[in-house]
């Protein structure tokens, strides 16, 4: 039977410009084989240094970098701007986060985290020897529903979409759904351990299946999941 | 530390009109208190018979019961309809769905999905003594991001957003994100170990932090995750 343990990592320690994420994880768990390390946003931006300066007792000083990190507007209303960033995501305020920063900082998106991602794998793998899946996470809201979840913003490692073109139903008929965002829900099911406020930037998701979850190289969410809007019906 | 376990429930056998679900599930597992069942619409709607009978050899007889189940049409393309059901859900085809049942039948979404998540609650408590929380889960695409993810449509036993309103980042600012769509969340994670193509209709989320995912009786999906059109700056 397949089964999935998803746990938060404890005990990073603060994340500053230029600290070696894919080290201080494999000091802080054991990894294994085929686990997939789902990182947030938060501290992949820390670590790379993907932050700005705001005025700490003006709680409208990130605008102007939202405006900049937009490619795209979509709506406005008071304080808040859903927005296109460069790399095609459609978020709030353009992903520029002020929770969980020091006072006087803002985090913007990594510039590309597939790229980010990438360098987790690999760091991870030449540290400990195990070859893993990497997610990048962030937190976005979404038409019609009210609540935000947790997804996918970089990949690593596996392909994030698992294609189910040609594969039949239990009554031998071909299945009408045929990509589903495995690394959306992996993001959502890590989301699970780490919480807002506790501080948990770091989880391991142990035992996802392989034929879900495929070994495929360098692609990542930029060049998978994103939907460009010819293709897209829900936009 | 904070940890999930995640496994699917097999050897539920075939599911028909007035199938007791709460049974067979308690059947099939050893749940514990607090655990979170989750299952799919599909063994749901054919238990409560949210059935209809389509054309097998016609692949678009079921188009008269998209229309009929939506109340408003937001897109067409091709055979594709995209439309927000009479709950408020906005799915392709009105959540009707060809895959996964007998020939000549097509399924419907339930009629009161948190009613239907209520029943199982109650069904498993009576059968078990066991206190879950059910979520009721469908497969939905959505705008800007290829690949579908699996979503709650009814929920029972727990509140299905996290409100974390007041809440403080560990810097001790007051957060930004205050509603986390628990229930999504937990629906995404159980969708990595049921799969589309094997027929697990059922998985147990084992070890949710009782802080995440609160008790709150009888509000579901329904009444908390819907968001109206006035609120909603995405749509």
């Amino acid at each position: 039977m397949n089964r999935l343990e998803v746990f938060g990592v404890e005990g990073l320690g603060e994340i500053v410009r230029g600290a070696d994420l894919a080290g201080m994880i494999c000091d802080a768990v054991d990894l294994r084989d085929r686990d997939v390390v789902v990182v947030t946003q938060k501290v992949v931006s820390k670590a790379e240094g993907a932050m700005a300066a705001v005025d700490a007792d003006d709680p409208l000083s990130h605008k102007p970098l939202v405006e900049r990190e937009s490619v795209r507007v979509l709506r406005r209303r008071g304080d808040l701007i859903i927005s296109e960033t460069r790399h095609g995501f459609v978020c709030a305020n353009a992903g520029i986060d002020l929770s969980n920063v020091a006072r006087g900082e803002a985090a913007l998106l990594p510039e590309d985290p597939d790229r980010s991602a990438r360098r987790i794998r690999d760091g991870i793998r030449g540290r400990s020897g195990m070859t893993v899946g990497v997610v990048v996470s962030d937190t976005f809201g979404r038409p019609w529903r009210r609540g935000v979840t947790d997804v996918a913003i970089g990949s690593a490692g596996r392909r994030p979409v698992l294609d189910l073109r040609g594969t039949e139903d239990a009554y031998g008929r071909e299945l009408q759904v045929t990509e589903v965002a495995v690394v959306d829900e992996l993001a959502s099911a890590a989301e699970l351990v780490m919480g807002k406020a506790r501080g948990v930037p770091v989880a391991v998701v142990r035992g996802v299946d392989p034929a879900v979850f495929e070994l495929d190289g360098p692609a990542g969410v930029l060049t998978h999941l994103i939907r460009s809007a010819a293709e897209d019906l829900f936009r």
